[in-house]
C-alpha cells in the first residue's frame, strides 16, 4: 500500500474483511486474522456474548453463523480517528447484518487483525424512539376518544400483570433491574420489575449510613440520563437512592415495590413462566415469556458454620444484614473478613465508638481510592478523559474490546505503578500485620472483580485505622469456635464480643435460581460470574466470558443480569436486544452456548 | 489586512476592542462600532440586562462602567468557527472582567462592530462545583464527628427558614422558580422556594388534561439536567410535572410546597425582607435579603366586567380556573377570547361532547405548530440543529445576540414564509369568519410573546374544529351583557350558556407585588414584561429590554423571574449571578436602571 496512514490501514483490512464476510468466504476472512487473534462478539454475530480465540474458533463461528447473520460491508467510522501506538493500529467501524446495525473496534498488528469487537446497537425496524424518532407527545388534531398520556400510563400500570401479561419479568429492582427495565421500555417490551423493598433506591438507602459508591461518577452513568456535571465523584448512598427513584419514575418503568417473588416455574409446553409474587398482600401470578434474575451479582449471603454459633448470646449478622453502627457504641464487635464490607463496617463502627476487631483469615488486595481512580480508571472514566474527548459510550467499548484472556496483561503494569506510588502505605499496613495480595498473577482489583467478585478493599480511610490500631487486627488466624460471649481463634486468642459480623461474602447468583425456581434449574445453569481463570475462587476450565451473565443460559428463557453500575449500563444494551429479538420472533441462532462446569 | 478570513477579521477587531477597553480608551473602543450598532450586555458590564443602541449609548456606558468593570483582553473562542454570511462576519469570544468570566458573540459589518453580546458566565472565586470542581461526595478518612450527606441534607431542610435564614426567597415554584433555585443551590446561595401547590409540577398537573407544552423539547431543557433523547417533542403536562418534581428532588432544592405567601415588606433599615408564609398550618416569618417573584410571567388573571355577571345562573370561570372539560359533556359553553387558552379549552370541551362557542373580540395570530417548529425554531432548536452541531447553550446565545430593536426584521421574513406555506389553511380560517393578524408589523408570534405575552394560538388541531364548525365561532362581536342563562353580544346575538369561560388573559406581574407587598411598591417598579415597542398592548417609549425581568428594579432587593422554559433556563443564569454577587458583597454598580413609564 502506498498510503500507510492508520485510517487507510484500517480501511483496507475492514474492506477485505467485510467483503469476505458478505461473500461467505470464510477462509478469506480467517486469513485476515493473526494467529493469536481475538474476536469478541456481543450479540451481533453469535446471539451470545462470546470471545473467539484463535483462527480455528473464528472459522468455526463463521461457518456456523454466516448464513443466518448475513453481514454487509464494514465501514470505518469517519468521526473517530484511527490511531497507531506501539505498532498497534486501532480503528472504529459501523456494520450491518441482516437484522441489525452494529458498531465495532479493531486492532491491527503486523498487518493482521489482533482483536476485533463487534457489538449489536439496534435491530432494524425496531429502533429506539430517540432523536429524530422521539415521540411527538402531543396528539395534534382533535378526537372524542383521545386518551391523555397520564390516562394511558395509569391504565398500563393498572392492567399490566393483571389484564395483560408482561413479556419480561425482572426479579430485583436495583440498578441492574432498573437499567435493563429502562432499555426494555424504550424497545417497547412490556416488562414488570419485582422488588421486595418499597421504593427504588431502597437497596442503597438501607445500607450502613456512611456508604458511598466506591466507583466514580464517570463510570456510573445509567442509560439515557447521565448524571449532571455537578454530581459528586462518589455518590452518597441516599443520593444514589433518590436518583434511582426519580429515574424509575421519569423512565416510566412498571416497578412493583414491596413485592416478594415466591416461586417461578417454566412451562416447556407453553414456553411461559409462571411467576408467583405477593403484592399488596395478595398473590399475583405473572406469565411472562422471559425471566431475568437481577438480584445482585453477589448472590446469596455466605455465612460460615462455626461450632458454638448456637450458644453465642450476642448478635450475629451477615454483613448484608448489618444495620449500621448506631446501636453499637461502646460494644465489642468482631468482624470476620477483610474485604470491602469488612473494612467499611469496621470503620463506621469505630466512628460510632464501638470496640472493633477485624479477623483477617486470608490475604486481601488493597488499593487506595485516589490511586485507583487516577491510574486504574483515569484514561477512560475521569474529567481528564472527558477533556480529551472520551465519551462514556466509547470508554465502554474500549473496555469491552480487551479480550478477557489477555486483559490481565494490560492490568499488571497499572498495579505495579500503584504499588510503587503507595509503597509507604503498604509497608505500614504490613507492619500492622495485614496480609496483602495483588491477585494470583498481580493483576489487581478489576481482574479479581471479574474472576470472583471479591477479595479486595478500595481504601477510603479504614486502612489508616488498621495501621494506627484503632481497628484491632487479628490476621492469619481462622475462627475455631464461638463461646457464649466470645469468638475463639485457632491460635487460642479469645475475642470477647457482643456482636459478630460475618463479612464473608456471597455465593453464586444461581443460588437465587435454586430458591425461586428449583435446585434442578440452578444446577442446570450452573455457576454464575467468573471467567474460569483457574485462579483463587475462579476454577477452570477457561470460559472466555463471564459465566451466565447477560446471555443465554442452559435454561431456556432464564437470564442473569447484574454487576456494578458500569456493567448494568453497558450489558443491559445486549440483554435488552436479545429479549426484544425474541419478542419479535426474529431468528436468534445462539452460537456456542456455554457448558456447565461448576454448580455453585 | 492580508488574510481576510472570518477568524482573522474577528481576531483583529476583538484585539483592538479588548485593548481599548483594558486601557480605558473609551473613544478608541467607540470608534470600532458602526453608527447603527447594538451592544447587548447581560450583567457582565452593566450589572443589568441592557442593550446599548448606537455609539452614544455605548460611550456613556463605558464612561460609567469601565473603571469598576476593568475588562481584560477579549480572546476569540477557537472551538467555534467564525463565519461570514451576506457580508456579516460572526464570531465567539471569551473575556474577563475584574470579578467575572464572560462569553460573547460579535457581528461585524463593513469592518465595524454591528452587534455585540457580552454575557456573564461565572464569578471568579465563586465558580460552580462542576466538572473538575465537582464535590467528592464521599468523605475519605475517618472521623467520629462525621455527618453523612443524608444527615446534612436533612438538617438543612429542617433548619433553613427556622434556625437559619435564607439569603433568597423565591415566591412561586413553577419552572421559573425551580430553574433559578437550582442555579442558586449550585452557587451556594441559601434559598427557599415557596409554592402554594403541594408538589413541584402541580401547576402543570392541575391544568386541563389534554395540555401539552406548546414549545418543543429542544427549547425546553432545564439547567444541568437536559431532557433525554427519548423525551417527547411536546411534553404532556403530567410528564413535565413529574420531571419538575424529580428535578427539584435530585437538585436538592429547599422547596416548601403547600405554602402560601401572605405578605412581604422590605425593611430599608436592615436591608431585609419580612416574608410571612403559612406552612403546615403555621405562620412562618422569613427574613431573606432578596425576594424574587416567580409567580408566572402571566401575572394575575384579567376578568372583564360585563353587566349581568351577577345575575347569570351558570358557572363563570377565568381560563386559569377552568378544571377541564369532563363535567361539561352536553352542556352549552361560551368561551370569551380567541388566543391559546381559548382554543385549547374549546377543543377539549368539544372532545368531551360539550356545545362550544368561541367569541372572538379582536384578531388573533395563528401559526401551525409544525410550521412554527420548522421555520421559526428549526435552525436553533431541533434535531436538525443538533445534527448540525448546535448546542442548547449556543442556540440560547445566538437568540440573545439579536437586539430587540431589530429582532422583528429577522422575524418578518419567517412569518412571510409561514403564511405562504399554509395559505390554504388561512383561507379556510378566514372563510369561517376568523379574524387573523400577524402582529402590528407582520413579525409574528415570538415578537407578540416578547411585547405583550399574548395574542396568538399555536395550532395543534383546534383550528380545524373552527373551520368545520365543530367549535362555533362568533367573531368581531364583543359581549354586551349576560342574562340569567345567556351571553348577549353587541350585535344582538344571544348565546345560551351553562358555563362562561373568560379566556381573557392576564395582567402584569407587578400585580403580584401589589397583592403581596403593597400597591405602592407595585407602582414603584411599574409594569413588567414588554419592550415598549409602541405596538398593541406594548406602549412606548422604547425600553430596549423586557421591563423588570431578571434585572434590578426600582425596588431594592425585589426581582421578577419568569417566562417560558427557554427563558427560565437562560435568564436564571444572569439573575443567579446578580444575587450571588450581592450575597458575597461584590461591587455591583448597576448601569441604566430603567425608568417607569407604566404602572400595569
Amino acid at each position: 500500500m502506498l498510503d500507510q496512514s492508520p485510517a487507510n490501514r484500517v480501511n483496507a483490512i475492514l474492506g477485505r474483511l467485510g467483503e469476505a464476510l458478505a461473500g461467505g468466504d470464510v477462509e478469506g476472512a480467517v486469513d485476515l486474522f493473526a494467529t493469536d487473534c481475538y474476536w469478541r462478539d456481543l450479540v451481533a454475530f453469535t446471539w451470545n456474548l462470546k470471545t473467539l480465540e484463535g483462527r480455528d474458533q473464528v472459522r468455526a463461528m463463521l461457518q456456523s453463523q454466516l448464513p443466518a447473520i448475513r453481514p454487509r460491508p464494514f465501514v470505518q467510522d469517519s468521526r473517530e480517528a484511527a490511531a497507531e501506538t506501539d505498532g498497534i493500529t486501532e480503528g472504529w467501524f459501523d456494520f450491518e447484518t441482516a437484522d441489525a446495525r452494529g458498531y465495532g473496534h479493531i486492532r491491527i498488528r503486523d498487518g493482521r487483525i489482533w482483536t476485533l469487537l463487534t457489538t449489536m446497537v439496534e435491530l432494524k425496524g425496531y429502533e429506539e424512539p430517540k432523536g429524530i424518532r422521539r415521540p411527538l407527545g402531543a396528539e395534534h388534531g382533535s378526537s372524542r376518544n383521545r386518551r391523555t398520556w397520564a390516562e394511558k400510563r395509569a391504565a398500563e400500570a393498572r392492567e399490566l400483570g393483571y389484564v395483560t401479561q408482561p413479556y419480561v419479568v425482572i426479579i430485583g429492582g436495583g440498578q441492574g433491574g432498573i437499567a435493563l427495565g429502562a432499555r426494555l421500555r424504550q424497545l417497547n417490551v412490556p416488562t414488570i420489575i419485582i422488588e421486595k423493598n418499597e421504593r427504588p433506591g431502597d437497596s442503597w438507602r438501607k445500607r450502613y449510613k456512611s456508604l458511598c459508591l466506591h466507583d466514580p461518577v464517570w463510570y456510573d452513568h445509567l442509560p439515557y440520563i447521565p448524571f449532571p456535571e455537578n454530581w459528586p465523584v462518589f455518590t452518597p448512598k441516599d443520593k444514589v437512592g433518590d436518583w434511582l427513584e426519580m429515574y424509575t419514575k421519569v423512565m416510566e418503568l412498571n416497578y412493583w415495590g414491596s413485592t416478594a417473588c415466591q416461586s417461578a416455574e417454566f412451562d416447556e409446553a407453553t414456553g411461559e413462566w409462571r411467576v408467583t409474587v405477593r403484592r399488596e398482600g395478595r398473590e399475583v401470578v405473572l406469565r411472562p415469556k422471559q425471566l431475568v434474575l437481577a438480584t445482585g451479582m453477589s448472590g446469596k449471603p455466605n455465612v460460615p458454620k462455626f461450632p458454638g454459633q448456637d450458644i453465642f448470646r450476642g448478635e450475629q449478622q451477615h454483613s448484608s444484614q448489618h444495620p449500621g453502627p448506631d446501636a453499637y457504641a461502646g460494644r465489642r464487635v468482631v468482624v470476620i473478613g477483610s474485604n470491602n464490607s469488612a473494612h467499611d463496617i469496621c470503620a463506621a463502627l469505630w466512628e460510632a465508638g464501638a470496640d472493633v476487631t477485624m479477623v483477617q483469615r486470608s490475604s486481601t488486595h488493597i488499593v487506595r481510592s485516589d490511586t485507583l481512580m487516577d491510574i486504574g480508571l483515569g484514561d477512560l472514566y475521569s474529567e481528564r478523559a472527558l477533556a480529551a474527548g472520551m465519551t462514556t459510550r466509547k470508554a465502554d467499548l474500549i473496555f469491552a474490546s480487551l479480550p478477557y484472556r489477555i486483559m490481565h496483561q494490560f492490568q499488571i503494569p497499572l498495579y505495579d505503578r500503584m504499588r510503587e506510588r503507595d509503597k509507604d502505605f503498604y509497608d505500614k499496613l504490613e507492619a500492622a500485620g495485614f496480609m496483602l495480595d495483588w491477585g494470583d498473577d498481580g493483576s489487581g482489583l478489576f481482574m479479581k472483580y471479574l474472576r470472583r467478585g471479591s477479595g479486595y478493599y478500595i481504601d477510603v480511610g479504614a486502612c489508616d485505622l488498621v495501621i494506627d490500631g484503632s481497628i484491632k487486627l487479628k490476621s492469619g488466624a481462622d475462627v475455631a469456635h464461638l463461646t457464649e460471649d466470645a469468638v475463639v481463634l485457632k491460635d487460642g486468642t479469645v475475642l470477647p464480643a457482643d456482636l459478630v459480623v460475618y463479612a464473608t461474602g456471597y455465593g453464586s447468583m444461581n443460588g437465587w435460581a435454586a430458591d425461586l425456581i428449583s435446585p434442578a434449574v440452578a444446577d442446570k445453569v450452573g455457576k454464575c460470574w467468573g471467567l474460569g481463570s483457574d485462579t483463587t475462587k475462579d476454577p477452570g476450565p477457561w470460559e472466555g466470558e463471564q459465566r451466565n451473565m447477560w446471555k443465554p443460559t442452559r435454561q431456556e428463557a432464564l437470564w442473569f443480569h447484574g454487576g456494578n453500575l458500569h456493567q448494568s449500563r453497558h450489558y443491559s444494551q445486549y440483554l435488552s436486544l436479545q429479549l426484544k429479538a425474541r419478542m419479535e420472533g426474529l431468528a436468534t441462532p445462539v452460537y456456542g452456548l456455554q457448558d456447565v462446569h461448576h454448580r455453585s
